[in-house]
């Protein structure tokens, strides 16, 4: 017998027959003799349509009460759950975040959990009912409701499969597995067997969106061995887990992303002194734009430096708007910008112990005559930032070079 | 300065339009000076849409479960208007029954109130916030949200009113106070300026639903001055107090109620014995019949009796169904019924000093030929049950004989 945390997205309870087939699953799993604790988002649309009221009466409503407005998207969903368990004649209970509790900061709109108490949730588990809560939500020490922010539903599975000591803290999605890289980019594409949470990392914020980061790192850090898993289908999905002490039988790299939502930007001819870095890029954090690349070369001999970094696309315009000012401030020779790019990075932890992958990959790109653009390294990630239209070229042509087109050992 | 409790119902928070106009409202009493307890019901129709959904899932929902979802009604309206307000640069705070908290016992679907802290609505009070409450919902011992029943929104505002000790509990509906009789029926009725709870209380039962029946009864038990006005216009609406020491300027009727909503049934000829009322009414009340009017004449000269009782419209058929198998177990000599019958009733305090207000019905009702099928007399009401036809006569006639058609002297 073991106890599961397992989440279901918005789409996945999105009207009654959906959650009618989630009741299903979870059902199977109940007469399986497993204890059973869900974690729900609300139905999807309905977060951003309660947004939308709240929008209707003030361009910048009170976050308190914005945050008590969304979480009923949850406790509708929950107490649906609950009531379809019931009818299949599964003892069910569904709490809300304060009913737990799970207690955050009082940051409204991106709370960070503090501290679950587990005491009444292991209490309706032990009497043999499946507890059903929401995601999203929590409560903080003055009893004022919190959400987690957008995708706080993995965080809230994660963080009660760690407190519960759950035995997998399963996140049920709309594919099957994390994959080599896109299946709708190269055909060979192969779902994982299993993946370590640092590469899991790289491959969500480099645009495979299955998981919120935050809630990867969480299960990181305490843990707790995550699936994820589709909800409407059988699989065995893809299991996230700490590093494997095998590591010759793992492969160099596990996956490839690719990410054309960003735009890049550059700034030439500016006097290389100390602190200019923090002179352009400062504008720029300060208009809350996020900056993902950033790749400053050594000074040219006439001592200036030239500047390129990337930013997410939609933020390209008013990104460049700044950077042109800041250019003036500084007597640049030049401010330019394309949003024609795609950010391509192979990703694997056995590259640590394997010189050469970086070159490896160059030369792969070379052989399809794609000039590279920007170079950035961690790691467990080598990163390059090439011309928009090569993007598909160039994720089959590393597929194959680091052999993901042919099955893997199974691990894990 | 003066503490309200102001109570809006659902078609006055209909849409983000009218939570807008609530908020203009409430900020013109707190600019007043005035501190401001709001306690909403859920957006119109949206309860009845969640109800749906658990519908959907099962014909017979957890009671827990569904006042969880249904609770998520008054959760979203508290937080819109609490930024409506802000909006308007009012300080307001949003609170759930379980953030005030509103302590009931755990009946699901109608729950007692048992307790209210009122120290956080106090404190939001004392440092210049409207508080914002929602109505029909409480959390019991266990922490599980609970629902008061339809209607409930007003005991929440009248119990609120009576442990913050508020100097006067506003009702704002779609009328703009309690007439003498239904201005529909009678072109001269007229809005009452005040009105004791004991009149309201049958005014209410007879079929004027503007207050819910628990509601009137518990301000009248607290002593807690209940004003009804309209949402969206101006007026001093009416105000349901205590009796006045003045018996004297007090009309002898205050409200003429009728009431088209019910059946009349007649068992005739069972032997009069000790029970028998029980015998016949007793399988009535176990189907959840309610009954209304019972009249029962001193029996017969061969021992036998005949009694009369009316019920809801909607329950006629079932009612009359399980008094014909009675029927057929007394032996009755015939069972009988009828849906086309009305009840009209005079209320009024006065009457308890005044002698002979329930001929002088009777006799207003003989000159225009209207026959009394029953009577049935409390301490303050006489109702009497005619054919169905004579309704809009019947009350115009009283309207007349009582004096209503003339302007009070104002009272309270």
């Amino acid at each position: 017998m073991a106890l599961y945390v397992q989440k279901f997205g918005g789409s996945s309870v999105a009207n009654i027959e959906r959650i009618g087939q989630v009741a299903d699953k979870v059902q199977r799993f109940h007469a399986d003799g497993h204890q059973i604790v869900v974690v729900l988002s609300a139905m999807s649309g309905e977060t951003n349509r309660l947004l939308g009221l709240a929008r209707e009466i003030s361009s910048s409503p009170s976050p308190r009460e914005q945050d008590l407005l969304v979480s009923t998207g949850e406790q509708v969903t929950i107490a649906l759950l609950a009531m379809a368990l019931e009818q299949r004649g599964v003892p069910a209970v569904s709490m809300t975040g304060w009913q737990v509790p799970i207690r955050t900061d009082s940051a409204h709109g991106k709370a960070r959990v503090q501290e679950i108490d587990g005491d009444h949730v292991r209490e309706r588990l032990n009497a043999g009912s499946v507890v059903v809560v929401a995601g999203f939500q929590g409560v903080d020490l003055d009893g004022h409701v919190t959400t987690l922010g957008r995708g706080g539903s993995d965080t809230t599975a994660v963080a009660l499969a760690a407190v519960l000591k759950a035995d997998e803290c399963q996140i049920y999605t709309d594919v099957d597995g994390v994959y080599t890289t896109d299946p709708r980019v190269v055909a060979e594409a192969r779902r994982l067997d299993s993946i370590t949470f640092e590469e899991m990392l790289e491959m969500a914020s480099q645009g495979s969106r299955i998981l919120q980061i935050r809630s990867v790192e969480f299960a990181g850090k305490y843990n707790v061995p995550l699936r994820v898993l589709h909800s409407f289908q059988d699989g065995p999905g893809t299991l996230i887990t700490t590093e494997q002490e095998t590591p010759m039988e793992q492969p160099i790299i596990s996956g490839i992303a690719f990410n054309r939502d960003e735009a890049k930007l550059t700034i030439r001819g500016v006097a290389d002194t100390p602190g200019v870095a923090f002179r352009i890029l400062g504008p720029i954090s300060a208009a809350n734009i996020e900056v993902d690349v950033i790749v400053q070369n050594v000074a040219e001999e006439d001592n200036t430096t030239d500047l390129t970094f990337t930013v997410g696309r939609q933020d390209y315009e008013q990104a460049l708007h700044i950077l042109q000012q800041t250019g003036e401030e500084l007597g640049a020779r030049q401010v330019t910008g394309t949003t024609s790019i795609a950010k391509v990075s192979i990703i694997g932890v056995g590259m640590r112990s394997h010189a050469g992958v970086a070159s490896r990959m160059f030369a792969a790109l070379a052989r399809e005559n794609i000039n590279i653009q920007m170079i950035s390294t961690s790691e467990i990630k080598v990163s390059v930032v090439i011309d928009e239209k090569y993007t598909e070229l160039a994720v089959r042509a590393l597929h194959g070079e680091f052999g993901l087109d042919t099955p893997l050992v199974t691990r894990a």
